[in-house]
């Protein structure tokens, strides 16, 4: 077998980076001589078993770096959870055009996928180099100090929560914003940042690290409301009860079904609106606004950290030198070596394929409902440069005349 | 009565760019000698109506410029709609303060206001000048090419519709997104400025100046995603069927009622949620996502346009320099002079007062599911400069080795 050509695919959700570390490794690879061809698959593990394949190659740089600052996976991504026999059909497609190389872009789910090809590619002794390359915005993946593509999603939320904050300044109220992350609440936390006065919001934050009460939660509400007159809530969508069972389900339980027999739970507006009816049927609140974030927050084009596009981009370099000079399989993870520095190792698939990281305790307050100062440090830097600012009057008041 | 007080204030929802209209108003005024003190209100009306004033005259300009690029009703803004009564009691403490100009920056429920407030002080033959500074990010004023605000907030649109057809075309779906407008559907039909290559999102549009008919959505909606495999819509809040029965509600219909009795269907993720539903349940689509803008679309922290920012700022200028110079009262409003170009006139409070703009007709496809070039050539000037680009990969395809 030649060992020339290589693959790379993208898989999983979407993010504001995810192509720069598709454009570090295919011009990386470019640079060595033992590489001939880079070929890209076409919407991840799907389009490898399709055998749905693109020459990048071809691609002019211009092209590519223009390709790297657009958001979303240029190659197109795919929701597919490979078993071991859907694995089994990946190499078989990879042994066909004897792919010496794999690269595969994406989460948790898509690390454990490169696992699976990596072993079953050594069981038959086919010399295949795997790499897992890391990106997801829920920050879930363990022993990285963070993702690419979590900064840039974190700077959206920031920005959102931010001019939530001056809207709702303006015109008082209860707002409550619903923030992807399932399991992980990093997303959510990231709101935290938008505060600058003493006042600001958000003034209460729930993640699903934390078992979510509702007695508890409306009660948070009221005493913010009713000490600064409006209340800003982020809110992670995973958020759930004591037993685990999400909060959206439950609250749900109290409607009727719609007339196709159930309640969309997920990618809906669903939560923030059944928190918001909490809030007014009960607190008796009348301005209640809820938004939810859903799609904008990973692909809103325009928004995006600059830390987090150089550490995609060099984190898909990294995965190509790993993989021509390691002698080994692994994943690409991301440390932190100074304030702020990081730097890519190489560590084993097994350490972080299908595992889930959440917020570790020392990141969240503890009253349950703010991060620590721990957390701010920690994300301060990812989030970029040029973020804008929210400013204030600070002109006196003028004396009444009429109601002394 | 000296001659040398001014009053502002600001009404509505806030946008992205009125507080360059109140920092335009406050600098420009300061250049007059004739103008002693400028007054703020805060939480407009409700503020005069309270004597919550500040004085702006004791404002930095450092800070009033950083103000200027701070989204959101720095003075603070209501929902009160003041009827002739309500009027009075502004008119009796605009009296004690010995106001000389009244400026409020609003829509056309503001305008309305300042026309009754204008009345008042005729009636009784005191000298006061009332002003109306246009804002909202609806685009319904009537005699305006455009309102600041409205620029800045379809550029959010924009940049949100680019982002969703990028994501959508990686994972692909029908994916809905509700844009707010209750009666002018200009900033949904913005969205259709998002498309680059011909077969981008969003493919359908649906306004509320045309007639929502659900089947036809449905119909609409197949034939895309049987066309492309995917499908991006962009929907008006506001959109009806031929009674002018809003479709959220009709569509609310067929649920039951939550625990406090009501279905909640402004300022929620209802209507998305809804017309998901119906694509799911009767085109059997499996994956279906609707996102609902909210609050984002006019609040982001970090997403306006220059144009917008530079217009807002001259609105305010120019209704002082009007109320100093052209003796009469009346609302400011933006003539378009060039491609691209704008100037400012002075037009009558009664033909603004009250009054909805909705699109013309000859910026709506005949389809009535997309716009005209007009509207495009409409917009495009106002986005403003630096809008981000989405580019994509090129390469060509590798020629299959198993499925041949």
């Amino acid at each position: 077998m030649a060992s020339n050509k290589i693959l790379i695919a993208q898989g999983g959700g979407p993010t504001a980076v995810i192509n720069q570390s598709l454009v570090g490794a295919i011009l990386e690879a470019r640079r060595f001589r033992e590489i001939d061809l880079v070929y890209g698959a076409r919407h991840g593990v799907r389009g490898i078993v399709n055998e749905d394949f693109v020459n990048l190659t071809q691609e002019t740089v211009a092209n590519l770096e223009r390709v790297a600052v657009t958001p979303a996976s240029a190659l197109g991504s795919t929701r597919d959870k490979p078993d071991i026999k859907y694995c089994q059909e990946i190499f078989k497609v990879l042994q066909a055009h004897e792919i010496a190389q794999f690269f595969y872009i994406g989460g948790n789910d898509s690390s454990d996928t490169v696992r699976i090809v990596s072993e079953e590619a050594r069981k038959v002794g086919y010399p295949l180099r795997s790499m897992h390359i890391p990106k997801t915005i829920d920050n879930d993946l363990v022993g990285n100090d963070h993702t690419p593509g979590f900064p840039s999603a974190a700077r959206f939320v920031v920005q959102a929560f931010a001019g939530a904050n001056l809207d709702n300044a303006a015109l008082p109220g209860v707002y409550v914003g619903v923030v992807m992350g399932r399991h992980a609440g990093f997303l959510t936390a990231a709101a935290a940042l938008a505060r600058k006065y003493p006042d600001d919001g958000p003034h209460l934050i729930y993640v699903p690290e934390r078992t979510f009460i509702l007695d508890k939660f409306l009660a948070d509400v009221k005493a913010t409301y009713e000490r600064l007159g409006r209340c800003i809530v982020a809110v992670s969508e995973g958020i759930h009860d004591e037993s685990g069972e999400p909060i959206a389900t439950k609250l749900a339980g109290s409607v009727e079904r719609d007339a196709h027999g159930n309640v969309q739970l997920s990618g809906t507006g669903a939560l923030a609106d059944l928190l918001c009816d909490e809030i007014k049927g009960k607190l008796k609140i009348k301005r209640v606004r809820g938004d939810t974030f859903g799609y904008l927050q990973r692909s809103f084009l325009g928004c995006v950290s600059d830390v987090d596009q150089r550490e995609a981009r060099e984190a898909g370099e990294r995965a190509v030198q790993f993989a021509m000079w390691s002698g080994r399989d692994g994943s690409v993870a991301i440390k932190r070596t100074g304030a702020y520095a990081s730097n890519f190792e190489l560590v084993d698939l097994e350490s972080v394929a299908g595992k889930t990281r959440v917020m570790e305790d020392d990141l969240i307050a503890k009253s349950g409902t703010d991060v620590t100062d721990a957390f701010t440090h920690y994300l301060q830097p990812l989030l970029g440069g040029g973020m804008p600012e929210a400013h204030r009057l600070r002109a006196p008041s003028v004396k009444k005349v009429l109601n002394r």
